[in-house]
């Protein structure tokens, strides 16, 4: 028997039909929305669907004791190639398991299962009038959210999954279950193991649940967008508002090519295909009506066109489906050609440069790329438009490459919130250093050695010290 | 000659005469201002002043070369024992590394030698109308507060160190200097060492630099305070607020007993010896009113006597050094007592039953204990007076035990911002599950395999598996 077939003859019993090596499951199973791998073999031999922490704990303790590669899958949503099955293996798909077990109003925290998405948690914390701050965009789970160290448009005011996660269960290498964290806001026992599997993408441990921190929904939330006619304008006017200290719920920036595609896709009447920000205020009314004024003189003083706010839920609604449908409208802004996602980020003091010599590069390429940022973190994204044609491909990976180098020459980080996955790595050492990558490795070598876990992900090859 | 003789005279033309093997040098390094190890010989057998990272990198170098043992001393104000040098060894003294080589006002962030302090660290940045807020009172290093992942006063509001240290420079085990995160808000590249870092107590690396978050001054500041009659109002209160996601600024506190102290020891004039809440708020003037009313009304809600808002300076200056002062306080209310402080924390849900327990088992044990609280992250000290009896420090850590299991039995952790030391290692098994401390154990074998950094701290032994 192969190493497969064993495992599938000591799994099965345990899971009964939850188990697959049907060629199209699999084949779902060897990518996320993003990079693909270039070699249609990097495909799990099996799949798996576990529904508890302790079906998960047999599965990576068989895989520990076969030698076989574990590649955790939630939502699938992943974009830097994180679910490429480098060795095959067993893709773990943790979907199914998506119970909220425990919700605490008076503790402002819950506990969920690592299949949870954000989209069902919040429809369940509704009633509690609190939410899950986290909100990458897309069907993500909360798990996966984890292992990338997700963040999205609340960050700039609510933090990334470090600072909303309070606790994980996860299982180790070995198959043991370990709980960290817990259900206080603070502790200070012991290495931080919650902050070291959060951005492990798979790597270190499976996580299997979640100790989340909530927040009151706001009292109440104001939309309001403005116009720029220069990007530097609504790039200055983002930066002022984080070194103000407003409180900002939302700050998001479109660039006029991302504002074309977004009117043309969201019907987004009565605007322009102009630089844009978008925000969102949350506070109490007196307190709304204050920072409203103060959003109102800052966009003014950095030659806003057009600051406009509302509070009516439709509205607001109507604007940030729109922002969330940019990669949508993106794909729809020219036919046939798919989508490469940058994801950068910078000090705030360089975002106006950052966003400047971005531009240049990408009307260089001659390629189509509108850029959609989290300006208030001093991330940003551009969606390169791949043109179907032969070496379509290779100019719109050579024009990413450009711009994350462009944001390490700044003083940046490769990644704001994608992760590495396989598509970053060689970004690693320039990021990092070798011998802060040597450290990385060390942990994966003590907290992995057989290196079962996601191999082939996020770390590049060690360089001898 | 021995591996000390050959460590001083590798180090000693590097450092000059910042080296010391003088008795009552070493003494003062064996120890910070609590838990003190019975063992007398516990002391460090030389003591080194780094003054850069490079040093550092030298000393640490040495270390490794002759499997010496090497614990980093900040301020020298850590509460359990971090700085007893179980085994001997250096002492490595960051207090001279004292220097503030960036400040990035724009980005909200600067760079710091490990041994400022946050006092030095605000006195410089008032100018630029920001401030460093993490709070543990005491004249902490920035390094230290690192090491131990300190919180205090303003954690409600602005988190702890966790949540404040952007990036770090540390000198590994082999002496290899490492830079962590950088001067992004946030970034997905990798295991997040800079978190690992924080809290580990010296024993995975030494931090040297610190690239520090920093917050804008708030525009106002009000000042306020509550007395009750019983504790149980004035832990609901403040449960209250944190539920209502009232965004306050800080939130203290103090038992009637403490009160008692305070008032004795800081002259605080209309003042009765009752439970109290200390809040200060931190907003625009119309958000301060707003948010001054709200608490108002939880405060009366909860059967508050006397609720009193100051938006004088010099008023809230002269409570919050009250408050500053509580420890100082408690020592002067009993002459000839030391004072032993606990420190836990619980989910805020638990945080009334905590309180009551905790009071009731000081009035058990026959001693003093004043009880101050940072009530809003769950945490809370007690400070229990050690009466100069021969039996009085085994009575008051019987107390202290009893309470920390308390805090356990109800959910929450052995502590909330001291760390471990060597003082709660019994308590690590229990919080943590063996699991958990057999992947911390992994950690530090593979970051530390010849256990020179801080050896003997933190961990507890391992029990195999």
């Amino acid at each position: 028997m192969t190493a497969i077939e064993t495992f599938i003859a000591r799994i099965q019993p345990l899971v009964g039909n939850r188990i697959s090596t049907n060629a199209t499951v699999r084949q779902h199973h060897a990518h996320g929305e993003g990079w693909q791998s270039p070699d249609p073999a990097a495909q799990p031999d099996v799949v798996v669907f576990a529904r508890t922490t302790e079906e998960v704990a047999a599965i990576v303790s068989a895989c520990h004791d076969l030698y076989l590669p574990v590649i955790p899958f939630g939502g699938g949503t992943s974009l830097e190639g994180q679910l490429t099955a480098t060795k095959g293996g067993v893709s773990l798909d943790l979907s199914q398991m998506n119970a909220i077990p425990e919700i605490r109003p008076q503790d402002l925290s819950c506990r969920v299962q690592a299949g949870v998405t954000r989209q069902q948690l919040n429809g369940l914390l509704r009633s509690d009038g609190l939410f899950f701050a986290v909100d990458p965009g897309g069907e993500a789970t909360l798990g996966g959210m984890c292992a990338t160290r997700a963040s999205g448009t609340g960050a700039v005011r609510y933090g990334t999954m470090r600072e909303n996660v309070l606790g994980l269960t996860a299982v180790m290498a070995d198959g043991k279950i370990i709980q960290t964290g817990g259900n206080v806001r603070k502790s200070a026992t012991g290495y931080d193991l919650t902050g070291l599997l959060i951005g492990s993408e798979g790597t270190l441990g499976i996580i299997t649940e979640i100790q989340a921190r909530l927040h009151p929904l706001p009292e109440t939330i104001l939309g309001a967008t403005c116009q720029f006619s220069t990007l530097a304008d609504a790039v200055d006017t983002a930066t002022s508002i984080i070194q103000a200290g407003l409180p900002i719920g939302r700050l998001e920036l479109l660039d006029d090519v991302q504002m074309d595609a977004c009117i043309r896709y969201s019907s987004l009447e009565g605007y322009r295909p102009l630089p844009t920000l978008f925000f969102e205020l949350h506070a109490s009314p007196a307190s709304v009506t204050e920072q409203a004024d103060l959003l109102r003189e800052i966009t003014e003083y950095h030659n806003g066109l057009s600051f406009r706010a509302s509070a009516s839920p439709e509205e607001r609604t109507r604007l940030w489906k729109a922002r969330h449908d940019a990669f949508w409208a993106c794909m729809a802004y020219r036919q046939g050609h798919k989508g490469m996602t940058t994801d950068a980020v910078v000090p705030i003091s360089a975002m106006t440069d950052m966003i400047t010599l971005a531009k240049q590069d990408i009307e260089e390429s001659g390629l189509v790329a509108p850029i959609v940022g989290h300006v208030g973190d001093g991330n940003f994204h551009t969606v390169i438009l791949i043109p179907p044609e032969p070496d379509g491909w290779a100019r719109a990976q050579a024009l990413d490459h450009k711009i994350i180098q462009r944001a390490l020459d700044l003083g940046g980080s490769i990644s704001g919130e994608h992760g590495i996955g396989i598509a970053k790595q060689m970004f690693m050492h320039n990021q990092h250093g070798n011998d802060a990558i040597m450290v990385m490795h060390a942990i994966k070598r003590a907290l992995d050695p057989r290196n079962i876990l996601n191999p082939g992900m996020l770390l590049p090859a060690a360089v001898s010290p």
